[in-house]
């Protein structure tokens, strides 16, 4: 196994992206490329003396900065990370390709790249997030802002395939985002993908709304890029809120203090429980080819992550399953 | 002050809302009226046999259920509790209706009804919720799922003037909800608003993406209702599976429940502060007329609270101050 790494790519690359990239070496027997400035790459590597022989470095002398316009990046940098990754990935020399970069880019260079699998108009980035039912799957939360209900049909199969031969569903159930539970509620837009989902043989089991996103009510929530975005952020937002809130509430309060250090096991597994970014990476989905897209901000155990997930994608063969899965449609 | 409360309308109606209506007239002193089946709304009074003397009841014979399709049940039960209290307040007996009814209806009624103010294309549902640094507002959260931009734009000029006369904050900052902060990200219609906004008088600051929602960043949202919609729920659905995690995870661990025992002080100020629900009820802004629509889930603290936010609206004449802000335009 094989997997290219955007070393350059993230809020705090490419520090936390060497130090996900050193975790993941130890705990996998996968041969792992950072791709990036080698001087940077080197330097950085250097603050562990040691580190695993399955680390090497794909030199890219560019780098695309986490604002800049992704269509017009992609086309004037060849030579970004992200493009040599994507580029490593269609010739073979690697199984898949992880970025935390700015995600515009990433959706652009690997459609143009790698092209789409046979059926598919648009990739779909889709988020696998913890619940207390197991894990929910959503697509799409950003590469398709303004789709058609048949995108969000493909969006389906995908996901589908995913969670069937991925996290082991057998037969998954869909929910589609909107307003009320009701076939009448929504935008005209959520109204026709409901009616092709309905008319489909997946598994679908109407429309769901805001609250049930986060509670596993769902195996699949298929949204537009935008709401999914919002939604994904939203989330992040009260995450962050909550901590925060906790650590002022607790601050010079005695007693809520000694409370809250007797009652830690609990609530460190409630954050864990709660940290969707700690899954490590979103498959982009629709794309020849394996790309996972991690967040700007991960962590370096979420980068960790997102090696396993890069790899799972390859040991399950989900491309050729999804093609299976579009061509009996 | 008159105020008119449907009495039927909400998830745990008319108890819940009896009990906010008898706590509000104990608290203010506003002749409040209960609006629906007299039988049922006494039978439930009289658990409190010495209710206040500024409780009545003005009867409404039928009900509209929450899932009933809005404009064809305001249509046929023109003796509902909505259809009742809008005409009372278009009659000018009371200053305000309030309903936890079903939303769609209420706008419906209340748009038919009432009218809208000289201007307004079409009213939009405004909630006030708490942040780190104040209350911000976000408009449309569910009366107009597929708006132009100049709808959005009149919903910034209406929160603009709520946040001045009622907030109390002399020069509101204005977001745009997108996917990045970027004016060239979202949607064609994203990145229209933010065109019409970025010429207004307004004190526009940009698009916001979803994390900073609840953070206070903005006095003031602006979004579709369909976003809008569906980012509240989320936000409650994310409270909701916090309370019920934090419940599991103190069940049956001695230390942490000791723990969070001591730490409870602090605890419940943190829920008190994340419950949104709690302002109260969401002014229908655009009507002429002056309309709160309430969380059908709406405890009766939420019910007294509306109360005072009708009284708000009231006292401090914001129809007239939106007419004159949409004038000056």
């Amino acid at each position: 196994m094989k997997i290219a790494i955007d070393g350059m790519g993230g809020d705090r690359a490419p520090k936390v992206i060497i130090d996900g990239v050193v975790a993941g070496a130890k705990e996998y027997d996968y041969n792992l490329i950072l791709v990036g400035d080698k001087t940077v790459l080197r330097r950085e590597l250097s603050r562990y003396p040691r580190y695993p022989s399955n680390i090497s470095i794909a030199h890219a002398s560019e780098v695309i900065a986490m604002d800049e316009p992704p269509a017009v990046s992609v086309r004037r940098k060849r030579n970004s990370s992200i493009a040599v990754g994507i580029e490593m990935m269609k010739r073979g020399e690697v199984d898949a390709f992880i970025s935390a970069g700015n995600t515009g880019a990433v959706v652009c260079a690997a459609t143009l790249g790698l092209g789409l699998l046979r059926g598919v108009d648009r990739p779909g980035i889709s988020i696998v997030f913890p619940t207390f039912m197991g894990v929910s799957m959503m697509i799409d939360v950003g590469a398709n802002i303004d789709p058609r209900p048949i995108h969000l049909l493909l969006y389906g199969i995908m996901a589908d395939a995913y969670s069937k031969y991925i996290l082991g569903k057998p037969r998954p159930s869909i929910g589609l985002l909107s307003i009320g539970e009701e076939a009448s509620k929504g935008t005209d837009f959520v109204k026709e993908t409901h009616k092709l989902l309905d008319e489909s043989r997946l598994n679908f089991v109407g429309n769901i709304e805001g609250q049930d996103v986060f509670t596993g009510r769902c195996d699949i929530i298929l949204c537009d890029g935008f709401v999914g975005n919002v939604v994904l952020k939203v989330a992040e937002g009260i995450g962050a809120a909550i901590t925060k809130l906790m650590k002022s509430q607790i601050k010079n309060r005695p007693l809520a203090k000694i409370g809250a250090l007797l009652s830690k096991p609990a609530f460190i597994r409630m954050w864990k429980d709660l940290d969707y970014s700690e899954y490590g990476g979103a498959p982009l989905l629709g794309i020849n080819g394996r790309v996972i897209i991690s967040h700007g901000g991960s962590s370096a155990k979420a980068i960790k992550n997102a090696i396993k997930r890069a790899a799972e994608y390859k040991e399950n063969e989900l491309n050729k399953r999804i093609l299976e899965e579009l061509e009996s449609y």
